[in-house]
């Protein structure tokens, strides 16, 4: 089909779809380092996980040898439902721009979560049901993944439990609302469900809550709820494994039309959708058949490829998860406000952490105002409203074509647009009133942080 | 591809989109009652209807002979990137209810502005545009054809002004932003920028405006600004023809695959939806070819074809714009509060109107609470959140399907899935909380309101 023009819109068959997932670290010479437990600082084994994953995650989780997972066929008819997702010619954008750049995005934001967070919950979800476990437990910040979570848990009958930090349960209660129509127990974190959360209340009774307090309360639930295992929506290997459906629909749908990118960009914040997205290219490149620019964005605000060290570090703030070795400003890091919460990840995937450790992949960090305006452009242009998240990616994008402009290069470029704004409206007000600023944070901030690195 | 397993989503490729509109008049022996200019009581002329609308839409307004409009090819291009639109198979919602039925919808949701509007937005814009004008007024009550509409401005350059209705305004400022985000002007109705608006704030100055008052608004601004004409969402003839996009791909998805529908349903305020996704199945109907049962469903609060009477009424509260003759509750008839605010006009399309007069079409009216059950249910297990107006044709859908259930019958039931529900989560919320309320008017409040009709 090279001759062929390209369509706007590039769809697989359902035929067409994966039906296994790739596991990057399967061709990775250099495997990401092992989790370690907090109190012994040996690495986690299978059973170990699995009293706060369910069985067959935990395996998934530790896996680095396995080149291909097949996709259960429960799984497969709930992808069929709003997968696969459609690869997109941005010849609008592209017009508007004047580049002689082409390029391509994948949309993951035409199901009702909004994101590509689905592809991974669904996939918990399944595994929590047959391992015959009750219901699941999680946190929530902006609030993607618990709705994705919620969906999959009503579609297969599972109790979804969220802990929602208070200040988004307060602020976004249309996110809260979407959850329970979605059948899920939404709870605003610190609780006084918890231990956890009882002892925070305690010292600060008008706090807001944080992530890392979510966290702690869902996972103490889920371990202290006989029936019940805690799931994750990032930063995970098993996460990327599921994610990697993304990359996989990509590459297909680019070799349909003979198609071969020069530059692969994403948004990081954990590394879910960036993961899964270049899975398959990274995999080239590992396996020496193939190169290409692939390059992670994250905001100026919370920069850990950028300004972070390489270090074994805590994956929450109450300490009581695996430590993991990955690019990381701190567990006490507290980004800045910013409307991109979920990107505001304190690390991030020890997987890509490695591989950009290895000079495998780029990284930049955009500043808030320059993602918005990118945003509106792109709104204005290719139609969709993008989620702040999705649009640290349509900023590089954007700049990359405009450097085609200058150089003349014919450069094809495709990005992962994760998924839409509808619930991101505040800062969308934010920002058509001109009141929307940047952060960065000092080097002495970042500093404070690193000092309290776990010592292994 | 007859014996071929049915996909989850049929996509037609982009070389299957249809390349023309169908205006279904030009098959309709009894031609929908011309439109009548309010003050001499004769047919309106395309030179009168100029003066509000751009000439082409004028044209299109009046003409019942066409059969077939050619699409112009920068429309095409705009539907190519959110068209064509899924037809999708139920399988879930199927599974769930253990239905015998096979129920497709047509789901016209997956773009930004979240609904069906978007099809006339861009062509009732680009003709604007063609003519020269600098812009476009409107009013918008729930909000989606101010949101599609500005995407269609903002796509094609164009001044776009939408007098939304104030107590929407207010109530639904993440709307108000969308439009904001790309680039439309958005003045709460009553305001102090048109005579109308004055006169209304000055008897009523609290008032919360009604879509009657944006309507009179939008028309006096377009009217009285050089280079702009009005331009409406719903109603018209010219929009159901824009709207037959959705019925033509429906056609065309069934017919690769050998489906014959049985039964087709959709919801109906003006009528945009359903006319449009109809048309070329009534097409047949009135041509002798097959026959179907269509069904239109609207909310027992505004019950204009199960309640209403056939004659010439006012299409506005102001009563400015051309008497239309159609079913009609009466121009002043105020529905109750509900959460389907696209379904709330008073009046319906002529030549639905007509079409339901001579007996080619059903209609049935649902309570609000049995229609967020149906969204409840569809949501958990088809994946996709509702709008409030589209779970009408849901809930129709399901009784149907039910129906099949106690009768054993294979039926294949088609029904339009018009948007999404993101931006309605105040009313999930009412329904989550178990505080939401049916209301019915009385045979007097009905009768009070049409003793007003025109004589015509």
């Amino acid at each position: 089909m090279a001759n062929e023009k390209i369509p706007y819109k590039i769809y697989l068959e359902e035929t067409q779809m994966p039906k296994a997932w790739y596991n990057l670290r399967a061709d990775m010479r250099n495997k990401p380092a092992p989790l370690l437990n907090p109190q012994t600082l040996e690495p986690m084994s299978v059973d170990e996980l699995s009293a706060v994953f369910c069985k067959e995650l935990a395996i998934q989780e530790l896996d680095d040898t396995t080149p291909f997972v097949d996709i259960p066929d429960e799984i497969l008819s709930f992808y069929k439902m709003y997968r696969p997702s459609p690869l997109v010619r941005a010849y609008c954008l592209e017009e508007k721009l004047k580049t002689p750049a082409k390029v391509y995005y994948k949309f993951e934001g035409n199901n009702t979560s909004g994101s590509h967070k689905l592809n991974s919950a669904i996939a918990q979800a399944y595994y929590a049901k047959k391992q015959g476990l009750v219901g699941v437990t999680t946190e929530t910040g902006a609030g993607q993944w618990g709705t994705a979570l919620s969906m999959a848990c009503a579609y297969l009958g599972l109790d979804c439990k969220v802990y929602m930090v208070k200040v988004s349960y307060e602020q976004k209660p249309f996110r809260r609302e979407l959850m329970r129509t979605y059948g899920a127990s939404v709870t605003p974190s610190p609780s006084a469900e918890t231990q956890c959360g009882r002892k925070i209340l305690a010292a600060h009774p008008e706090t807001g809550g944080s992530l890392g307090c979510a966290i702690s309360e869902a996972v103490e639930k889920a371990v202290g709820t006989p029936g019940y295992r805690y799931v994750l929506g990032s930063v995970l290997n098993q996460v990327l494994l599921h994610q990697s459906i993304i990359g996989l629909e990509t590459k297909a749908a680019l070799d349909k039309y003979e198609i071969v990118p020069d530059i692969i960009i994403g948004c990081a914040g954990g590394g879910s959708n960036l993961g899964g997205l270049i899975a398959p290219f990274m995999g080239q490149k590992l396996r020496g058949e193939a190169d290409y620019r692939i390059i992670a964005v994250e905001p100026v605000s919370c920069p850990s490829l950028t300004r972070g060290v390489y270090a074994y570090d805590f994956c929450d703030t109450g300490m009581i998860c695996p430590l993991s070795k990955m690019y990381t400003l701190g567990s006490g890091f507290i980004p800045a406000p910013n409307h991109a919460g979920g990107l505001r990840y304190h690390g991030m995937s020890t997987t890509l952490s490695q591989l950009y450790h290895d000079g495998l992949m780029e990284a930049r960090s955009v500043e808030q105002t320059k993602v918005f305006e990118a945003a509106e452009l792109f709104a204005r242009t290719e139609g969709i409203l993008p989620a702040p998240e999705s649009s640290h990616a349509i900023r590089a994008a954007i700049d990359e074509a405009e450097n085609c402009s200058l150089t003349g290069e014919e450069k094809t470029i495709v990005f992962g647009l994760t998924g839409t704004g509808y619930f991101d409206m505040t800062a969308y007000e934010k920002y058509n009133d001109g009141k929307m600023s940047d952060y960065v944070p000092t080097d002495e901030e970042i500093g404070e942080s690193l000092a309290n690195l776990p010592k292994v």
